[in-house]
């Protein structure tokens, strides 16, 4: 039985949240501008020496490997340490976690640190449930099917749920498998529409459980997707009709979204 | 009676000024492209082996908190020596001032290095103060007027230009308080247009004295944003919007903006 | 006679090259954008810890002093190294090198360690050549055809190609040159278009020769920055319709634009 997404999106926008980012810089613009037309509310500040203090403002936390500055390096195990003991939701996106040692080893260390849900690409999944090495750059050589194991595997071990982005993003806590079917091709030609699923994902999670949470920031972005598609002329136009459809989707169109059981 | 604003305009445009700014990396796309649009340049070199060199180049100095890396912790102070020794104008932004005590640190020994203008929120300019603690992260809880009080005493203690940003900007010596009436909701939905604001005024110190570079500097992004409302959808297509609109808008559009003493 | 520059962006699409990128960081969001709508993909690690590791995934390499962060700073040399070991080309945006020590003793030291392409603007060039100091920020002071004897000097004595960004873009190896009638003026009014310049030469430099890439890359965007002004109503909505364009354009497009031998 489907799960209803449009309370969620209600509570977002009628409590905005306080979104912690540690993530890669390159993103940081459509994270934020996503965050803010979706109703929620942007921080990012990394550092070792604030991030953990400020993120006591915060209604969830996303780590996103990212770009990894020295910075983040610092910064993301204490903040995390600092939102766990909060009880507050945070969320891990382990970024090209397959391809280079220190992410690698950061990543499969935050795991174990009871993320409320990791959301990756099928390639970054596998890697760290690690059933193989994997990914080109931040880009996925696995598909979605393929990471389906390693995905229920990574549910299980840490208690936690797992987004998988592809043509279809599946969700699941370990047990239940939903499939969440919307999004358009030129999601994967704008920089950063990964990190901003992250984003959506922890503002949800401050007012959902983390699995609906991670339903709702799927079907949110994936049908955002499909109504800028029809209004752009390329992926410049589509970036900046993404950011206009986040605002103006209702949560009805969020709701009718088609998630299935796998 | 009202400042002519006009002038500012014309003098920013006819001799553009190299604006350094020192800043949060979230927001350095939209302060650089709209310094481009207004006229200006941009330079946004941060770290302590490069910024006091490279400042000597630029014609006023924006100092943002922002993230507050550590390359802009260690850069921040000497640079603005730097501008200070030079007798260049220099523009502080205490972002978030109020819920970190790192960066409270910092902006409250900048604050006394004679900045030309003080640009803030309420919450920020209230916390700067001393007054009060607040913000929640980036935004403000504190309404404009009642900052005002603590926006003339910063004014009349280090004898700067005080900017308050809110539904009407305030703009106070310590002695004079003008209100700037311009700007859009759509301003507060888009990452950084604080910081623009700031950049702006930074740009207009180069070329008048401070308290009229920041009442042509909030008037220019308030009518922009005006203007840029009525084409927008959403607020992707306003960000683009507002970039053209700092272009398109005449100086005599920016003098048009009403100003009136409190 | 006119070398054919249209199988140039077929291959950049039919094999989308790995560019990573070293770069400044308010540019790093549309040289993303700019490499994706291309055809190609961009992967922006930057630090000591990984951005050697990372670079074995690449095609190309891009090395951009842009903002010079610590971590860039740290991790440009053994990135370059190892580029340069595996037989990648890598390209040199040697931005703003005369207008601070740190910068210009990096850029004359990577300089020696054979690049593909440098790609600068005229007065970049010249300082790099040793020939004078001077730029104003980012910003060019001299004139492309002031910089073609400094272009050809440096191409010469490392055996790289030169491209010098202006109202006619250069290319030369030392012996030939070539001009590139394209662009507009709006393309100075958006920031980090000099920095795409550059990310585009490096992708394009994966599947041609050098010189080919060059005048590939130059013509690409040249001639994106003149449809995409035919659509815009300022430097913003130029932003978004230069990156739509990047995609949009055929490589018969590209071919059409005038390359002259000088």
């Amino acid at each position: 039985m489907p799960t209803d997404l449009a309370p969620v999106v209600d509570a977002v926008r009628a409590h905005p949240p306080l979104v912690h980012c540690l993530m890669a810089t390159v993103s940081m613009g459509i994270v934020a501008d996503g965050l803010l037309a979706a109703g929620a509310r942007p921080m990012m500040t990394e550092t070792r020496a604030e991030a953990p203090t400020m993120d006591a403002l915060a209604d969830a936390l996303l780590i996103n490997l990212g770009t990894l500055s020295t910075d983040a390096m610092a910064g993301i195990p204490p903040t995390v340490d600092v939102a766990r003991a909060a009880g507050r939701p945070w969320v891990l996106d382990p970024t090209a976690v397959g391809v280079a040692p220190v992410r690698a080893r950061l990543a499969r260390e935050l795991v174990t640190r009871a993320p409320a849900v990791v959301r990756g690409n099928a390639s970054e999944v596998v890697a760290l449930a690690g059933s193989g090495a994997g990914g080109r750059g931040a880009d996925a050589v696995h598909g979605v099917q393929d990471a389906l194991g390693a995905a229920r595997s990574l549910a299980q071990t840490h208690g936690c749920v797992v987004a998988v982005s592809g043509d279809v993003d599946l969700v699941t806590d370990g047990d239940r498998v939903v499939g969440v079917r919307a999004g358009h091709p030129l999601l994967t030609r704008v920089t950063g529409t990964g990190c901003l699923l992250g984003g959506l994902v922890a503002a949800c999670c401050a007012v959902a459980p983390p699995f609906e949470a991670a339903l709702a920031a799927s079907a949110w972005l994936g049908a955002a997707g499909e109504r800028a598609a029809a209004q752009a002329s390329g992926p410049g136009s589509f970036r900046a009709a993404l950011i206009d459809t986040l605002d103006t989707l209702t949560a009805a169109d969020v709701a009718a979204v088609r998630c299935e059981e796998q």
